[in-house]
């Protein structure tokens, strides 16, 4: 899974049957010190996280389990909430 | 899902036989500003959506789900139209 | 899928054993342009296509449906020919 | 599977609920040198390792057999931890 | 699949259950020429191949079909060694 902060939602009428009640997060991946890094993505969270929130995605094939449903047409799902990241001593 | 501009459409009549009725767009990833970013892609669209048009797509095994049938050979798949990304406050 | 042109055949005598009848191509990954990016791939082929010839290939476990038979041990496969892509207008 | 170094761990209670009793870890891949590359990443660790330790993990839906559950929400996983690399003469 | 050379064997001996019995390699990917690309991974190899050879491996669930065992918590695995590569004109 990788860090994501939200950025904002993904305004949809026209899509795929089985998205219909799923609210669509935009995503931008940050790193361990909250930069921007790489290309923002689409994910589905129904968590209800708002903007500037520190989360974790899954992608592929599990992002249908954080929905309990297999048969959704997603390929990224927000699964938590980030509090913090304890750094050990390498 | 990351976001696209449907910028063709891709022709072939020698393809894989669960293929035969899927019309397959040439997309061209882009940013949230709809800035080209990445590499284009063949996706199959049962949206119809024309030239120009923005949306976002699934790919790997996700993408035969948005065609209702597993068992089609496709990688990628457009799923919905975006009318606009709301961006929050950070 | 990703635009490809076959650029050669992968001549393995030891490989595993669902793969005994698969023949294996050696494939460039193109631009629309039909200009070489990224990195080359070994993909299953059954439309037997040859040398120069432009492709669309999926990758993952969609490639083993590609060949009709899920426990191929695969994970891409060319399946299909393209013809020529229709640029519309932006 | 990639090569990484537990870097920390990472805290989130509110989460999906499939995760509840998982320990997510911070995780930075490495080179076979030790040297980090590329992006850190959160991943699920049976093993309980500790900062500085040496692992490889697996992604994508390989990640849930790694926890002997399918259902779980994850796509990075812990599978071992790597004592050393023997490398042979090229 | 991609074009990976052989350079060493992966020691651990704390891992994940499936895994015990299955020798980890060192995998270095390479392009056509035998040049070095891209990051080294672990793979699951059960040709026994030595230091210095010739594979192409598959990636994520299609590993474990090269072990003939769904079950295995792999996402990488030698499934040939290559000869060589025949090279057509364009």
């Amino acid at each position: 899974m990788y860090l994501a902060r939200i950025v904002g939602r993904v305004v949809s009428t026209q899509k795929q049957d089985t998205l219909q009640s799923i609210p669509l997060q935009w995503l931008q991946p940050v790193d361990a010190g909250g930069k921007d890094r790489g290309v923002p993505l689409v994910a589905a969270d129904t968590f209800g996280l708002g903007p500037g929130e520190l989360c974790y995605y899954i992608t592929a094939r599990e992002a249908s389990i954080a929905l309990w449903n297999l048969d959704v047409a997603v390929d990224a799902a927000v699964v938590g909430k980030v509090e913090r990241i304890d750094l050990g001593e390498k």
